[in-house]
């Protein structure tokens, strides 16, 4: 179980250190697990000028699976476009095809206060958004900005689907319906994009395959009004790069708690990188702050999907709700009445709970 | 006052013909106002073969302003894409140059409760959203669905902005901003879209012309989020056509009361069309069941944006704050404890209150 480690910036390195004593416990306790780190997004450019550099490309190639903290701070925003931390982001997601991005959005019992709904509304809320993620309107050539025909300036961007693309993404999302609700929402704008369109057409394609699953559409606009209205309707979501970076940060925050939200980003044969939904929190980098769980839920996830160990990841999200049980908190997460914990001390609590 | 009145489809002569009443009580008392009727989306091709007839063209091109009801229906989902009755409002939009989109979300205190979201959250909410609305990928060639050098069907659409249609936007937006709270959020993925960083970019230069605007720039990722973490944030937004199609959704829904939220689309020279945000609830039409308000409170955008008259159009809109106040509620906002009214009822009421 080769997993290389990018802790990051921000935060991610307390994070990350906190996910990784789990993983050793894991180790302690027989897993075959190997870790070796190295650095992306602004970490990397100040180490080797670029943010996805070719000493962090061959470890994650070698690797089985990737965890990762979180990328991006305010020093870096004036490098030049492509030595930004996010283009460590899309590179490593493009270099790996890990196109199939799955975002739980879960809302823990004990943090049923923390969502700015009404708890009626999302008490038990428990949806699996499938966002692509190497194709649309993020890759799609051509793109750029440039001088029209009338000598005006003007800037485009293409959204792009192939068949075989949509394809893929939704044998990945029709799978995870089967072990879940067996309900599958495609969101697109077929009204509107040829593009969603044929998205739309090869998804009722597909179903064919999946006669157990019930198959619905929704266009985005409704899509982003209903997860509002009543976000329990949905089981699992699937679509494309835009409307699913999106829609996926809409219903993490329905929880209230995108510190507890992991993802994982697979590719065709269940390699995958793993890292917490939330970003790199500048503000509260190095002071010990920070939410772990997400990180070491990203951590299960791998566990689940690229190693195959249901038991191991069950037992990790299982440490993890006893932690809340027990009532440990981290500061943005704390409530009256609970234990605050900093971040390594909510580690230490889930080593316990191990 | 030429009005071009289009009940359109479902709900939408209903909803239109109490407008209809509070434009003429408005009339009896002296304002020059004329209207006729002409067909859109489903009703137009059932009358002339399609969406947007040259009969319904020549009415709107020559009105000052259109009042439309909503287009839509079941019966009309398996008519090729040409021919169905979103296209007529796309034709619309684009024909009579409805570049300005503008899209309040407001709280009425007496209907806090039909929100989804915590009553600290959304209380006093007022939100405008400025969404540009014939540009974007909604209209950018090329597009559509095509064999590619791989052999494999793919399909395409083009997001694009010239600097002219950036800047025209962010003039009504900034104008908008200084009638408010001199704050505007312009939203973009500039991190990832070509178009939209030069969208930020535009948004920048006009803003010179505007010392007084505070003007920031969100993520759509992040607004997503934010609108449901802390609504109450934002002044005047303004963002590009599919962006603001998705993001005024989950606004307007983020009140829990759509049946009460109207909308303006403006060219340069403030000739408007203005509809409900709503759509056309083919399911209650004809049953005199639907919510007029947001109809009646389109036509006092109108008095506003088209017809700069100001007394006229908070006239309406205290008519509207009197039924409320007085406890007439249709279905779709009705609670134990007020009286429920019908369509027409309803209509009934905000006459007397007039
Ligand atoms: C940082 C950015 C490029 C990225 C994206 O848009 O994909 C982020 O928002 C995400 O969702 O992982
Ligand atoms: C019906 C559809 C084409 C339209 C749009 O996407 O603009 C609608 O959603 C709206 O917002 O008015």
């Amino acid at each position: 179980m080769k997993i290389a480690v990018l802790p990051g910036d921000g935060i991610g390195p307390e994070i990350i250190a906190q996910a990784q004593r789990v993983l050793e416990v894991l180790r302690s306790d027989g897993l075959p697990i190997e870790m070796e780190q190295a650095p992306l997004g602004g970490a990397a450019y100040d180490e080797f000028g670029h943010p996805y550099p070719s000493f962090t490309q061959n470890l994650c190639r070698d690797a089985d699976a990737v965890l990762l903290g979180a990328v991006g701070g305010p020093q870096y925003d004036n490098l030049e476009r492509a030595l930004r931390p996010e283009r460590g982001l899309l590179a490593i997601r493009k270099d790996l095809n890990l196109f199939a991005n799955l975002r739980p959005a879960i809302l823990y019992p004990e943090l049923a206060n923390a969502s700015t709904l009404k708890p009626e509304v999302v008490s038990g809320l428990d949806i699996m958004i499938v966002r692509e993620l190497t194709g649309d309107i993020y890759f799609g050539q051509p793109r750029g900005i440039a001088v029209n025909e009338l000598g005006e300036r003007e800037a485009y961007n293409t959204m792009r689907y192939s068949e075989g693309e949509i394809r893929r993404i939704a044998h990945v999302a029709f799978g995870i319906a089967m072990k879940r609700g067996k309900k599958l929402c495609s969101v697109d704008k077929a009204n509107v994009l040829e593009t969603t369109e044929f998205w739309k057409e090869i998804m009722i394609d597909v179903a064919r395959e999946y006669p157990q699953v019930e198959l619905s559409h929704m266009y985005v606009d409704n899509a982003a009004m209903q997860l509002v209205r009543n976000p329990k309707q949905f089981d699992v979501m699937v679509t494309g790069n835009i409307f699913g970076d999106i829609l996926s940060d809409e219903a993490s925050m329905l929880t209230g708690s995108i510190g507890m939200l992991p993802s994982a980003s697979l590719d065709q044969n269940n390699k995958g990188l793993y890292e917490p939904s939330h970003g790199s929190a500048p503000d509260i980098a190095g002071k010990d702050l920070a939410n772990p769980l997400a990180t070491i839920l990203s951590a299960a996830m791998m566990l689940r999907y690229t190693f195959n160990q249901e038991a191991a990841a069950q037992r990790v999200e299982n440490a993890v709700k006893t932690v809340l049980a027990q009532g440990y908190r981290t500061a943005d997460i704390f409530e009256t009445g609970c234990e605050k914990v900093s971040c390594s001390g909510m580690g230490n609590a889930v080593v316990a709970a191990l």
